[in-house]
């Protein structure tokens, strides 16, 4: 596995120095387990892997809590502790020492406050943005990974799997909540990717909403939107049920989603415009009289991150390319009646084709336990 | 409940007015929703609640998807909802003009990718820091605040208390992960507050350690940290049992951390350096002779987020005052054998004395089930 991490960094040192970066300065938590396989998350501690381009030379500040775990689990030799009564900065300074000019940083996980810091104890530097950079190499994932992705997702259909099964009479969106969280770590994922979401009846219309004491309800839309991370990798699918007997509008509004994503699964292949993608899905949507409840992108990148690059906006004109991994998930979401989303994860192969990694039934199903 | 949001906006104005800030864009959203109860992560969406002084009006820019759920539950009136495809930083130029010079902004949060978005669209402003007052504020909790973190702490308290009672022969740390994430949500909290640590063995010398497949054997510690929010409100609470039969070591060590953690509750009464807890409960390890198995910090601020101000170390010579509530959870991690920790969450009262919100037994508890 290390060899994969060193890989990675390779292409990275390689980059940064056709850049002329002296040094480099990661910071993002899941940027750094991408380069040194550490997965950690140190909350408002410092946390960083520092390059030294000049010295050719690789440091991991850790907090000093999380030494012992940074040393099983990378190649970079250097673990840097630092303790809560420690200035990072200054550690950072009498670490590395002074006197890089030009120094690579993450311009939208770095702080002012941290540029401030960085300012005051390595003075005189310009800094280049490197997070564009990192996030178009996390981008691109190799069929390994998309393995791992696909073992979080199969991760996730089991438990949705089962987890339906635990739906009945009187039971709140919360107590099913419990069930799909239980099976997660039953089933052995390392926790959910995001906040599981179970939501009913009209509250299904809030593509954020929050399960809560509400009762499923016959008649109710059951709308479950979840994930888990496995192995460092994340899920992340939706489906929508119907409890009881579907409406003849609840069934109209659900073929329109289930076109809609399939839409924009078929779209997407090497060499479209990912905008493009957006667009087929949500002139679906549009064509069918529903276009003012569809108003947020059709889906977003996964990997070590549930939601990363690239984003699947109409705007988004980049071409799908090879190894490209990401969501599709359309949706009609109507306020005070209910909302159908239902959600694809696609990998795209080096043939170019798309692979859909997820393969939990899109056909309406009804629970009827009423 | 509005009023209780608009009297903290209110201090806020107050404050931006003392400092000469005309236009202050907050964007952590745990500190959106200390001011508007809104209550949202936007993951890597824009947000923020801005206030223009010169106008004395408020703004609410939300992902557009949000648009519905901010409506429902913010005094805000002017929720302006971002689509995926628009830039936040030109929506905001647009809606609130430009002209101000001094722009208050979370140096800890805004990025330096923002900072260059906003000078972008808003030329020629200096800016000053709003984000240490905002912690200020809310690292002051009110009586009613501290109900809502200790109806956090009760919740966790029956999980931890239902939890072990599943704890058999055979069970892995993920599979006791799994009961207690399932209780969360069984008795009503939103999630876990952080992801739900439990190790055993060895592994409870990790103070970062991840649950894993590894069974629960006799004569482990069982190491469990967790907490849960509710209503918006986090609790944490560490609790380390015994499986099977305490050796003598064991014992020692568990009586030592007991009498630290108990030390350090001791030690919290308003006038008090904070350093001073930490330094109390760091000296009872330290004089058993076990203080290089003790490196972190003795606790942290705990609230609307699980870490907050005020940080327990050593070196924090500010006092002891009404309305902090933090954590106190020393501990000893001996690699290889194995740790323990007891963590306590206590909240300075108008009197100035410590109430103390977890109420778990901090006796030495064997789990005998082999």
């Amino acid at each position: 596995m290390s060899s994969l991490y060193q890989e990675r960094l390779k292409q990275f040192l390689e980059y940064l120095n056709s850049q002329s970066i002296e040094l480099a300065i990661v910071t993002q938590p899941k940027n750094i387990f991408y380069y040194t396989g550490f997965n950690s998350e140190p909350y408002e501690r410092f946390m960083a892997l520092v390059v030294d381009l000049k010295k050719q030379v690789e440091y991991l500040f850790v907090p000093a809590l999380d030494e012992e775990a940074a040393n099983e689990s990378t190649h970079v030799r250097n673990i840097i502790p630092i303790s809560d009564e420690e200035n990072p900065y200054e550690k950072l300074k009498s670490t590395i020492g002074g006197g890089s000019k030009v120094i690579g940083l993450e311009t939208k996980e770095i702080s002012l406050y941290q540029q401030e810091q960085l300012s005051h104890f390595l003075p005189n530097f310009k800094y280049k943005n490197i997070g564009d950079f990192i996030s178009r190499q996390r981008m691109i994932k190799t069929p390994e990974e998309s393995a791992k992705v696909l073992h979080a997702v199969q991760l996730i259909e089991k438990v949705l799997a089962e987890g339906i099964k635990k739906v009945e009479k009187g039971m709140s969106e919360l107590d099913l909540t419990a069930e799909f969280d239980y099976l997660m770590r039953k089933f052995g994922a390392d926790g959910p990717s995001f906040s599981t979401t179970v939501l009913s009846g009209a509250k299904s219309s809030l593509p954020h909403g929050h399960p809560d004491h509400k009762k499923l309800e016959e008649g109710d839309f059951l709308l479950i939107d979840m994930g888990v991370i496995a192995d460092g990798y994340s899920s992340d699918i939706t489906r929508t049920f119907v409890l009881g007997k579907a409406t003849k509008k609840q069934k109209e509004i659900y073929n329109i989603v289930r076109r809609a994503t399939q839409a924009g699964v078929e779209t997407a292949k090497e060499g479209t415009p990912i905008g493009a993608i957006d667009r087929v899905a949500r002139n679906v949507i549009k064509e069918a009289g529903y276009g003012q409840y569809f108003n947020n992108r059709v889906g977003h990148g996964l990997g070590i991150d549930v939601h990363e690059e690239p984003s699947i906006h109409e705007k988004n004109d980049m071409l799908v390319g090879k190894g490209l991994l990401f969501t599709i998930e359309p949706g009609i979401y109507i306020p005070g009646f209910g909302g159908v989303r239902i959600e694809e994860d696609v990998y795209i192969k080096e043939d170019g084709t798309a692979e859909v990694l997820t393969s939990f039934p899109t056909e309406m199903q009804i629970i009827d336990v009423f």
